[in-house]
């Protein structure tokens, strides 16, 4: 069975590594993969929509360990989510919200059980590995944990279109600087792709070519593409985008077809 | 069989997967798991440090594969250790040594074979990973190397209580800028949870609050805590603690319960 | 089976995972194991280089899945290449030619399938890792692409040596800052281990002695040596030769026995 792990713990230290044995000496024969550990320290928003952006191409029955944890050691309750196809496992801060709500949620647990001697700081290790390892083996939640309603959610943002103005926000910039903006396929009710789109930025005015894909565009040219995930992008063929127009995830673009001169 | 590997190698060369190519064509069913290979480059105390912290957590029987090895090509020995339930590999720097007198030591050989054609600059490769590899087939340590009892062994610096101040060092800087003491519950001789603590720092004193995990702290507040592994440390609730003070490894802090006013 | 990954992706967003979710969705027993992902975006010389790095010592039957690929979307074509023990899955930009020529090409494919409603931007999960996958099932190639002779190769540049003087360029820079040059065996021609080497470099002339192995070295002290890849390198003991001479991939370096006085 598949255990796949998204944390902000990075890979610098012990964390990973403690959770990874905690689950193979429970259960031997885990699959253990990582989504990524390097979410921003206690970015819940990122660490949510990155496992939204994974989960889906797992193997049914997978089960997802999440851990963005600043409220770790306090009362908020540690999860068991049984979705349509999966299970996620983490703490209840909105970060299992936007995969889980997509999947399509059915049962909820809050898990009581932990390691022997669990500390405060590391539930990562003592109560969220041990549930996943356990599941694994075909442990039932209601074994791990008491049925529970009451979980917090987060909400993706959506885009506004207002007198041929696309307003967007950033919600994700990733490792080449492309900035995913909460817009997807309304940019073709304002553009088509060839067309040069005009988008406002805290930078300034950026000139984007609306293209199907990075490899139609010169280096060094600012391109829009509805991408991989369904999102319209902000990228920069062979660069940095964010980096260049000081993008960062929750501004506000205003996207608009160039008038023809 | 789980190996668990641990180097200063980093992640975007060839060596770490030269090192699983050799162990997994030698024993294809090997359960290769990172531990990290982020160790500042040849930086041997924070390599034992991280081993130490995370070598419990893995079943019995598990191999600890750590390369850390400013010495690489001369006559520091390459070492198997048999511990009460694990074996180590790696260079006779010390490296090894935290973990493995924790668990207990049993047995020493210095490893005798390699592969064929064997580098002077990566026994990674072509010593380390091929003992490793024959240890998880079964390979009894004997058929390896020679028994050895001469080895290298780090210390763990020891705190100091003094007039109601306790003395402690810097032993390691986590992702989060936490910053772990060589002290544990010596502190809770001076101080109890709630408890305002007065901490001399290389960048003046700083007032910490004693908690019991960081989500009892205030964004930005700083705080001492008794963290998952028993170290003493001083973090910033969201925020670098190491950054901010300037804290480095070896350094000394002076901790004392702040007075009453 | 084994199936070994190389990318640009990094590890922060859910490009790998979506990829290895993918994996094994087709096959939940396929070994996945990661070469790197930190190759520098869209350097396909680099990409090229640490896959000839690390394929020889995987074993025998791995499936390469390599994807450093400024082109997608475009005409380039995606490969399979069957050599002499291995298989190759990735773009035709000369990516996988270094490792499949050492190797010997015995069959080539371009694949022609893909996951229903695959994306223009994002190859790699959509067209290369169900090829992949299904090659470890055992899948014959000519079941996933169609036969196929022209593709991109890329040429290892030749040291020359004149009148006493190596000229070499520099191939690859490590994370210790070690500067892979073109040259290997050929620097016996013009000096022994122990010589001191007289090396003109863009940041002025730097003496290094000739040595082994590292350990060899005092800290701080200029080397060069013949690494366990074979390459003639310039390194300093301890320290990061790249960041202190100014060493980029693709410099011209003169290299020769500095006189004796």
């Amino acid at each position: 069975m598949v255990i796949a792990l998204l944390t902000d713990f990075g890979t610098r230290d012990y964390f990973v590594a403690a959770m990874k044995g905690v689950i193979l000496s429970i259960n031997p024969k885990a699959a253990v993969v990582d989504i990524t550990h390097e979410i921003p320290p206690q970015d819940v928003w990122t660490g949510a929509f990155v496992l939204k952006s994974a989960y889906k191409w797992f193997p049914r029955g997978t089960i997802f360990l999440a851990v963005v944890d600043p409220g770790v050691g306090t009362e908020r309750a540690p999860l068991i989510i049984k979705t349509r196809r999966y299970f996620f496992v983490g703490p209840d801060n909105g970060l299992l919200s936007l995969a889980a709500e997509e999947d399509g949620v059915e049962e909820l647990y809050r898990i009581t059980g932990s390691l022997p001697r669990a500390s405060s700081t590391f539930h990562g290790r003592d109560v969220f590995a041990p549930a996943a390892a356990y599941l694994s083996l075909g442990v039932e939640p209601p074994m791990l944990g008491i049925p529970t309603s009451r979980w917090t959610k987060l909400t993706m943002p959506k885009p506004r279109l207002e007198n041929g103005v696309l307003y967007v926000n950033v919600i994700y910039i990733d490792r080449f600087g492309n900035a995913y903006t909460s817009a997807g396929a309304e940019i073709y009710q304002i553009a088509s792709v060839g067309d040069k789109l005009c988008v406002e930025t805290p930078a300034g005015e950026v000139l984007a070519t609306f293209v199907k894909s990075y490899g139609y565009a010169q280096p060094g040219e600012a391109v829009m593409l509805v991408n991989s995930e369904g999102y319209l992008e902000l990228a920069i063929s062979m660069g940095n985008a964010a980096a260049k127009y000081g993008l960062r995830q929750g501004q506000e673009l205003k996207i608009r077809r160039c008038q023809q001169k």
